[in-house]
């Protein structure tokens, strides 16, 4: 699941190096040792190994990859819906092909057939985690192991940001590697499937911080600070085949409201400083929220109904992984934006550890004043493939 | 015009973090160098300096920057069209208003009443470029120096991406920074003018290729070989007064037809080579164009009606500085993707140097098969400001 060069891709670029005669930047060492130095007719001006580029992460595995990686900077979450009678054969042929091809292409090889094979090159962590949806498991008589989640009082959900029978969310470290390949898988589940919805997030750039650094959201809030890290991911997010489950929600920022506020309602709102992401009970960033603390004046120093202290959750197999992107979408005519997160969330089971905490969010968070889910989707997202094989194999073979 | 690392953002970036107890990371001994490392009651979690996040470039200076520069990662393409009865002082109210800002974003510092002041910490090279349309002459009462461009055959173009009074181009290779800086600077002009259209693009990540080799676009080409650089740029790029011009076209590309071409097909239509963008008639990407080749069967290399053979300008103060960036907005319901170019030139001069080429392109050039041009706008650059000055004052003061 770690990001690794990698080696197939890595020997094709190094070769292409030393034809166009780059072979000092490329390190003229490695590419002597890869001994194919091809005689080709005209020089291949390939792009040279910068690491951001050429990382690969591993498709095969008992897990899917793309969810408990460091998320890269880009994403393209695409959710499709089954044409009327796709069946069982239907459905299996179509993952066989999106299976090889996100494999081919997460490690940076063209997809079979590739149009624009030269896009393919630059994996830059490209990862592609497919997602199953109630109407997919309907498609292949098997009872779904996720349902729709209940409607929450807050919810102002659209249609064209809701649901979905099959999902494929793409990211990589790279927005081109992104297009190119979201566009080569549309191509795949075309002939079953139509465009149900696709929603295009963003984070900070590679390099712009350490990776292991908290991130500012589209508000300005410090965001994933209390997500479980290392060994307190397997808990909360794999079963024991390897599976998971995935929320996909659209919540709007109303930011011209949130941008009204002083710094400290800011921070009363969410329960931690704005500045260093610290619990208004504590100093640190990552010190343990301290329900009982007061304040000067005898309150609680985490509000009650701030984001954080109801959305707190102690027990490690009862957490959530959240793995959010921004939206910015064009500003309407008078300027305001259109813009939010893309709040992606894994869990072992959505009805005991999503839901839960989403009631309690609903029914009061501070928050809520200043954000509206206009898009929810649940998903399943069954084991990873060993190589020859292909994702939903479990289920459809 | 050179990326240089803010001195102002770094030491308060560095006195953060050292606070935070992370100065190892941030290099201890420069911290020491700055002597403000003023007690806080709690622990401020900067970002680390990582160099993609806290490069910037210069906002003052006789010529405006986002022109000259590698173009950064992300760019954000705002248009707008003046209230009605904008007069010349609301027009100098407005421009002290956005160069105020502008100055302050592009060095990490947040705009004047920011309400979301933690997103300017970290520049990454941002550029807030403006560009005076038409209208905007017309307000001020003075002459413009540039005029829509010429219908052309080719054209497609949709009210929704074409004109503009003003122009903010805000590039960064951070899409958050983008993202931040087009909301503070829509506020500082919302009183005076509203939005037109908003165009989003996006080039290579940092860090995935060297920062001088020719990026590839959304149809796999590598795209500006020919460009001028160094000192090639003066003489086609920039007035005596430090003006320039830029036109911007919305060009989509048909990219499932193109897909449909063969690579000999391809290069044909472009006149060199996919892999290593080497012209038809010769070896390497940068070998000259050589017209008088002819191939075994003696037609010339590169053929009459190849893009490059009718782009091609040989006069240093004829050529133009193209800069454009990919856009791949959803595709719809059957899968087809909505992608292309936003195509932006700069030029000393439009009508003598841009409409030459686009008419012969017009006229005929094979690419014109797989791509339309469906919004256009055009702007002057004006000189760029001194420190305490702002952008336009030579027109409007
Ligand atoms: C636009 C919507 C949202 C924003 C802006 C937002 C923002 C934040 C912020 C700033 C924090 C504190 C730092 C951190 O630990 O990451 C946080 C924590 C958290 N949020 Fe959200 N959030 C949003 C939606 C949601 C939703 C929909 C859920 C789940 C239903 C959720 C669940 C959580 C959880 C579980 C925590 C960690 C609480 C803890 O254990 O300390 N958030 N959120
Ligand atoms: C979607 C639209 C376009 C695409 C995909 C495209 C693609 C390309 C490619 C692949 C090259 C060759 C490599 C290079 O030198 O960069 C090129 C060259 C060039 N293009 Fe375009 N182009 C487009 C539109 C335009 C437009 C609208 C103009 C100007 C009106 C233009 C002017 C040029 C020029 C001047 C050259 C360099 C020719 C030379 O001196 O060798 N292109 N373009």
């Amino acid at each position: 699941m770690t990001a690794r060069p990698s080696p197939v891709s890595r020997r094709r670029l190094l070769t292409g190096a030393a034809v166009a005669g780059l072979g000092a930047a490329a390190g003229a060492g490695t590419v002597a040792a890869t001994g194919q130095e091809t005689p080709v007719p005209v020089a291949v001006t390939q792009p040279q190994t910068f690491p951001t580029g050429t990382a690969a992460v591993a498709f095969h595995g008992p897990r899917q990859a793309g969810v408990a990686e460091d998320p890269p900077a880009h994403a393209a979450f695409v959710a499709f819906t089954l044409a009327a009678g796709t069946d069982r054969r239907a459905l299996g042929r179509m993952l066989r092909l999106l299976s090889d091809d996100a494999a081919r292409l997460t490690q940076g090889e063209p997809a079979l057939g590739d149009t624009d094979a030269t896009l393919a090159a630059l994996p830059a962590r490209l990862t592609v985690t497919f997602g199953f949806g109630p109407g997919l498991y309907r498609a292949a008589g098997r009872p779904a192991p996720i349902a729709d989640l209940p409607k929450f009082r807050i919810d102002r959900l659209e249609r064209r940001w809701s649901g979905g029978d099959l999902l494929l969310q793409i990211c990589a470290d790279d927005p081109l590697t992104v297009a190119h390949t979201q566009r080569m898988l549309i191509k795949d589940a075309r002939p079953f499937a139509a465009i149900r919805w696709v929603q295009q997030g963003f984070r900070r750039s590679p390099g712009v911080q350490a990776p292991d650094h908290t991130q500012r959201n589209v508000l300005g809030q410090l965001d994933g600070t209390a997500n479980p890290r290392g060994p307190e991911i397997d808990p909360a997010v794999w079963n024991e085949d390897g599976s998971t489950t995935l929320v996909v929600r659209r919540i709007r920022a109303e930011i011209e409201k949130w941008d009204m506020l002083s710094v400290s309602d800011k921070e009363n709102a969410v329960g931690r400083r704005l500045t260093s992401g610290a619990p208004l009970s504590g100093h640190e960033e990552h010190d343990k929220p301290d329900f009982t603390t007061v304040d000067q004046s005898g309150l609680p120093a985490m509000p009650d109904f701030s984001h954080v202290t109801r959305a707190r959750v102690e027990d490690p197999t009862q957490k959530i992984l959240r793995r959010p992107y921004n939206y910015d979408d064009a500003p309407n005519a008078a300027g305001l934006p259109d813009a939010g997160l893309i709040f992606a969330s894994y869990q072992r089971d959505i009805a005991r550890q999503y839901v839960p905490i989403q009631q309690r969010l609903a029914d009061k968070d501070l928050l809520n004043e200043w954000i509206t889910p206009i898009g929810s989707a649940v998903f399943a997202i069954p084991p990873g493939c060993t190589e020859g094989s292909w994702i939903g194999a479990g289920l459809l073979s």
